[in-house]
């Protein structure tokens, strides 16, 4: 595999000094860009996408195509490992992901396999590997998963929800019950992660979407706990070199320090905390990513650039941010203002680097 | 109008002592009641049962029949004001509240007007009058009014959002515009509320649902800015006796000590804090009302049992508690669990006000 051409990501996640801040964002390949449209209805439908490599490569590329960004990440879904688990994953437009086969009963935690990344995800780790070999060492290939916690929502509810009822039920009643099947999705991850990385990510990121809506006591015994066992039992070295890990609790503004605490080398701001606040609270101990809410992009390319000056001045000087936005880019983002978040970091942050 | 029998959630939101938690459940009037959905069937909409002061009148009692219960909460809706503005509430099953002539301009925002308590919203001053009557002193009546901003991004999107698009893109590109709707929506809670106390609410409290969903600095410009005009503004002093006002920003976790120093009598807490961190954060300052996770009225009467412990102890001895979920209840709750938690409160809390 070729060497890094741009490193500035992973040595931001590692506190090393840069020459600006690296920036990439969150579903950077996805529905705002029409090139991103024609593919996906080439395919016919999103697992479809997800499943061939060549399409989940080509995806992946493209917003490198566009953007100067300094990182790429695997074009996927964090579902694909309740699919690979024999639940069956459906998408239905505009109603987000469904199971065919939802976890309702002790028998059906019971009966659940750990998947073998090799055979069951095998379409996911061969796009690894054709997406390592396209990008040539251009940028980092970013690996990911969701969390148990985020994936056991998904498995128990069938797809989304809004007060997640059926998750919790199951939680406050039997936590006996709830720890086995985040047991079983823990075993997933550090095996889907290490094969990730073996096929050549270089930096991995954990998607723990739901951990907000728990109580503090909860996300510590229900989300982080196991969130720590995947950062130390995943492969945190490749041949080549350290492979950080950032740990995103959306809604986790109040568990800073716990999540600094985990081993994780970076954690994922959403937008409700201030970036200078979260570096105050969690020191020299990670590094922060993130974290302009994704909405200012619906705002004039001069009211993005002002945004992602505060923030950028709000952090301040010295290494250790990866420019983010807070959660995934919208639908609806106009193509051109995802490039005057990029144009405003590349101008804006080597002052801060100096 | 008679004196009050049971003063204890007044006394509690004042930080006076008392003899236990006072406790009270937001939502308690709806549809995890049997006897609610049959007078809701009854009225033929939910708009039909908000309007008419003798129906919403008896649904606000209905809770207060079946559980001992330290407050009665007026039934009503936080969108009667934009209703009253004229953008036309409507109401569609498992949808949520709609408006059939959203602001979607600036010409919009500039005709909007300050509806008159006493003429547009009359239905609900006329419920509050009736409630207080019916009531007889048995508990104190909360009226209540949605805040400005959680008001704002109904009337902007038209109805229930995901990502608050439309709300935010105003603000972040035409913020002036943003204030415009802002102080109009103000003047009009502040005028509303004033009405609701001169027919006898005798506590009130800010529902900032959506709050939640900005950045530090714009909770600050666009929401707590307004909610503490507010608190500025409104009588809280009623001939009888002082009026509290509490304040509930759902997701504010992160906010405490700027709330505590809006000048609010009581911060509501949704269930992602520790109660007793909350506490120590916010000091004698201001008192507490929440905060238990309504998932946990899913669990069996001994683990909900459990969890009230945990918060009353996280909590921890003297007044300024007042027990209530972290959001209003569910509406598939079996209504024995919310006996349970009220008998917890009763049999368990004692022992912290000696």
């Amino acid at each position: 595999m070729s060497s890094l051409k741009n490193d500035r990501f992973i040595k931001a996640l590692l506190g090393e000094a840069v020459d600006r801040t690296p920036v990439w964002v969150m579903r950077q390949a996805g529905r705002y860009l029409p090139e991103y449209r024609q593919i996906r209805e080439k395919a016919g439908s999103f697992m479809n996408l997800c499943q061939s490599p060549e399409l989940a490569c080509e995806v992946t590329l493209q917003p490198l195509e566009r953007y100067p960004l300094d990182a790429a990440i695997l074009f996927s879904d964090i579902l694909t490992i309740p699919d690979a688990m024999g639940l069956g994953l459906y998408f239905i437009e505009g109603e987000g992901p469904k199971f065919k086969r939802p976890v309702t009963s002790e028998a059906d935690i019971e009966k659940l396999t750990v998947p073998d990344p090799g055979v069951e995800l095998k379409y996911v780790i061969d796009a690894v590997s054709l997406i390592r070999k396209e990008l040539d060492g251009r940028v980092p290939l970013i690996g990911f998963t969701g969390s148990p916690w985020t994936i056991a929502t998904y498995m128990v509810e069938g797809g989304s929800a809004k007060y997640f009822s059926n998750t919790k039920a199951l939680m406050y009643d039997r936590p006996d019950l709830m720890h086995k099947l985040l047991q079983k999705n823990t075993d997933a991850i550090v095996a889907y992660l290490n094969a990730q990385v073996e096929a050549g990510a270089q930096a991995l990121m954990i998607f723990d979407t739901w951990g907000g809506m728990l109580t503090t006591r909860d996300y510590q015994d229900f989300s982080l706990a196991y969130m720590q066992q995947i950062l130390d039992r995943v492969t945190r070295q490749s041949e080549e070199s350290k492979v950080p890990i950032v740990l995103f609790t959306k809604g986790g503004g109040q568990w800073l320090e716990m999540m600094a605490a985990s081993g994780c080398d970076a954690i994922g701001l959403d937008w409700t905390i201030d970036i200078g606040t979260a570096r105050k609270r969690v020191g020299d101990k990670v590094a922060l990513q993130g974290n302009m809410d994704p909405c200012v992009l619906y705002a004039s390319p001069e009211r993005i650039k002002e945004e992602v000056a505060a923030i950028l001045k709000d952090f301040g000087h010295g290494s250790g941010h990866v420019f983010n936005l807070g959660h995934g880019i919208h639908p609806g983002v106009n193509p051109d203002h995802m490039g005057a978040l990029i144009d405003a970091v590349k101008e804006l942050s080597p002052q801060y680097h100096q």
